[in-house]
């Protein structure tokens, strides 16, 4: 097929943004190295995973992008109500887990479709804590205020509902965290729209390597520590049951490893697990099951 | 809706099983006792759940048996190709994870469903092994083709085709362990189907408790005890992604807890984790990835 400005425009861009935070986060781990996995895929195309595990603070990061193109598979036209069966995405999608349950983990992900005449970004970044650290959650928010006031005065405040939206455990009735923005099928302007994911794409590092530098030396009981791998369970949960760009790398046959590096390593899922043994945990829940503003 | 004799005499069926089970569990776990939980379904109908955490033996270990009805969502409407949206449902459904990897996971389900002037029998069971014991794999395989030739003599060999079809992990190209019986949409001849029923679950205790006894004091390395919370984490991408039971369950707003009760408690997601150190290991995975005969 053939490919707009854009799709190699920003192919180059998450490129790019892609090293910019491996090496951030290279830098503040201080302890492990990412390694480089190159993929193809069998369909068209391929991509370049990141991973570091077993760090001095993330038990797991991955830093993917990657550029595919070729034929959907007939569920995915029907669902975009098309009978044009060619695709091209590109994007970075990156899930870091640190060990601490003192650091939040936090999920980034910037987008570009083409498909049938249109061609739309999506993308979007949300903050997963295991402990209450409001100055944390409100810094996250207001760094990616600023990256949507880009776009117009009310996008960051559409799109902070929107991830609160996205970001829900349907069977659970809870958040899988405290929210960040979500967007996709943004296909009006894309001078504006490029504009814009490459500014939230640029405001990573800030939005996130502050609070890791705040929090990674903070001491945690066992309980904070059980509560995280429960909470980790419930990430699980999202990412398998309802996470579109899992269902759609699954579905598409999709480089395995590259889309389910979201998933953390440690995990556990209990029966009927406590959790709101805490003032903390109490406070945590709330904020999960009724999402708050942050600014 | 107007209830066949057949609902009434399974749902009795499964709780008169339920408890034969559990307390065939209770004796051998030595340890641990099961907790009951009896649900409501909002929509009608509930059920009772019955887990034990933390045994001598199982790790978390869940025995539910449910009886619901009421209206189906509208996809799972266009699924089944009806336009009538009563239900009802009742049956048992079992997964017990071991804490050793010496012991085999095993999952049992048997159910009974009428809806739109239909009504069939569904279930299965199957093992999943983590250390090479093909006695034991023979044994279950066995007991479980007696309960079969209830039914005919070819009902084996095709339910345990379904079997390894229905337990498949597609993006992993490989099936979750070794197998053992899968059949639905069983509508012919109730008579006949619920004798067999009933023979493949009466027949559960004879199936795996033997393998429990043999293995439950056998030493483990720490690799083996590695591969298992890895082989979990499969388990728990099939029950969330592929699973019908657990989609369904989640779609009609089940009991959350008893649905997520087959999930294993410890789990691990490593990236790129490597399956085939030992040869040990090499050797499930090939049987994983090709599905062979234990008759």
């Amino acid at each position: 097929m053939k490919l707009s400005v854009y799709a190699h425009e920003m192919s180059d861009y998450v490129q790019n943004l892609q090293l910019r935070i491996v090496n951030a986060l290279e830098k503040i781990d201080g302890q492990s190295k990412f390694e480089t996995i190159d993929w193809q895929r069998p369909g068209g195309g391929g991509g370049r995973t990141k991973v570091l595990k077993n760090g001095g603070i993330f038990e797991k990061a991955g830093v993917n992008v990657s550029r595919v193109e070729g034929d959907l598979p007939t569920s995915l036209m029907q669902r975009l109500g098309t009978t044009e069966s060619k695709f091209f995405a590109t994007g970075l999608s990156l899930v870091l887990h640190p060990r601490s349950p003192q650091v939040p983990t936090v999920h980034a992900n910037y987008r570009y479709f083409e498909q049938a005449n249109k061609s739309w970004f999506g993308g979007g970044a949300d903050l997963t804590p295991y402990c209450v650290s409001e100055s944390d959650f409100q810094h996250f928010h207001q760094v990616l205020k600023k990256a949507c006031d880009v776009l117009s005065a009310d996008a960051y405040s559409m799109f902070k509902a929107e991830c609160d939206k996205y970001f829900w455990i349907e069977h659970r009735g809870e958040a899988r965290g405290v929210g960040g923005i979500f967007f996709d099928y943004m296909q009006d302007n894309h001078v504006k729209s490029f504009s814009f994911v490459k500014a939230a794409g640029d405001s990573f590092v800030e939005s996130y390597l502050p609070i890791v530098e705040r929090n990674k030396d903070k001491k945690f009981s066992e309980r904070q520590k059980k509560f995280q791998l429960l909470r980790r369970g419930r990430y699980v949960e999202f990412n398998l049951v309802y996470d579109r760009g899992t269902l759609f790398g699954l579905q598409t046959k999709g480089n395995i490893e590259s889309i389910l590096m979201s998933l953390p390593a440690e995990v556990n899922f209990d029966f009927m697990a406590s959790m709101e043994e805490t003032e903390e945990e109490k406070l945590l829940t709330s904020w999960f099951k009724n999402p708050r503003s942050w600014i």
